[in-house]
């Protein structure tokens, strides 16, 4: 990523690309406190100009990488295989792995960041959050046309900001870890929770493993 | 809570007190970011030096603020009224409104500046979330002693996380109110998800109202 950029509008996009993965690496390793645009720029092979163009802060940056990174990955983050049940726990298993793995520390500055910023609350807000917690959503909506699931001891805006919940709270507090297996519990909760009339008792077993 | 302080302990206690009040006011009032121990020592009627005498931050006046005012509302912060499944409602209406009402700026204030400040964040945790989660974990171990809930589902630790997670997720992201309705729906929501085995199916609807 690192000198002899090619030309034109494929430079663009590759050095764009390169400062995007640039961000989000230098945020895993150092944390958001100590990013930099300088240091991304450095790390992605590319002018401090070019990153300022572009985005007029390192909070832009790190937005948009998260923005490139769920779309890019979204057969795993927002799986329809039919089975809805399973395309929830592989939801959970997604977002929570790759927070700890991946953008953790990302997402947890810009949630700091946005307590003192109101306008960086308001696109975090629209260009992240909502979005994540509407593709939740849609994943138990299509259990609940399958009659696997069903409101009534929550609804499912209770349910979605159950399971980003405890996920926001353990990655600020960082008193217990966000992983594989936090995202089978609150999987395996949620089908608890949602049980159809009849199923309550049972029904939250299987997903656990 | 002006002029003419009363003299030696006594003044030291009531000038503490003025300053804790001082400081949890003007943070529910105005904000977390524009809070100075310059704007707390005026609003409380002592001079900054004062104030400078037993807290080097606004952060630290904050954080005794707040465990001093979980002290305080003990009883309706800890409740044990012999029925834990009221106490759990207790409890959840009690922190959800008191964090709404009074605190919630100064906590998500607190949790922002922690993910920069890794003493200050251990004191937090110590301070106040890890002595809150253990409040609400002792309710439900008493409801579990009495056979009303049982842990299956869920872990007793993944349901107190559940609980305040909401809480958090909801307070620093802004997108749905922190209030006693959530209290009502997160209790109900709890006692479904730890139901005895058997009582899956309508144990849940008992709590909201």
């Amino acid at each position: 990523m690192t000198g002899t950029p090619a030309r034109g509008r494929p430079r663009s996009e590759q050095a764009r690309r390169a400062v995007l993965a640039a961000a989000l690496e230098l945020c895993r390793r150092d944390g958001f406190q100590p990013l930099t645009i300088k240091g991304i720029a450095e790390a992605a092979g590319v002018g401090r100009q070019t990153v300022y163009r572009w985005w007029p802060t390192k909070e832009a940056v790190l937005l948009e990488a998260l923005r490139d990174l769920t779309v890019r990955e979204a057969p795993t983050l927002l799986p329809d295989t039919g089975d809805p049940l399973r395309d929830l726990e592989t939801f959970l298993v997604g977002a929570y792995t790759m927070t700890a793995r991946l953008t953790g520390q990302a997402v947890a500055g810009l949630m700091a960041e946005a307590q003192r910023d109101p306008e960086l609350a308001d696109r975090l807000q629209a260009g992240l959050l909502a979005e994540r917690r509407r593709a939740l959503r849609e994943v138990l909506e299509r259990a609940v046309r399958l009659g696997q699931l069903s409101e009534g001891a929550a609804s499912l805006d209770l349910a979605v900001d159950l399971a980003f919940g405890v996920m926001w709270y353990r990655l600020m507090s960082r008193h217990a870890p966000v992983n594989a297996e936090l995202a089978h519990e609150v999987s395996a909760a949620l089908r608890r929770l949602l049980a159809p009339p009849g199923e309550g008792a049972s029904a939250g077993e299987g997903g656990a493993g």
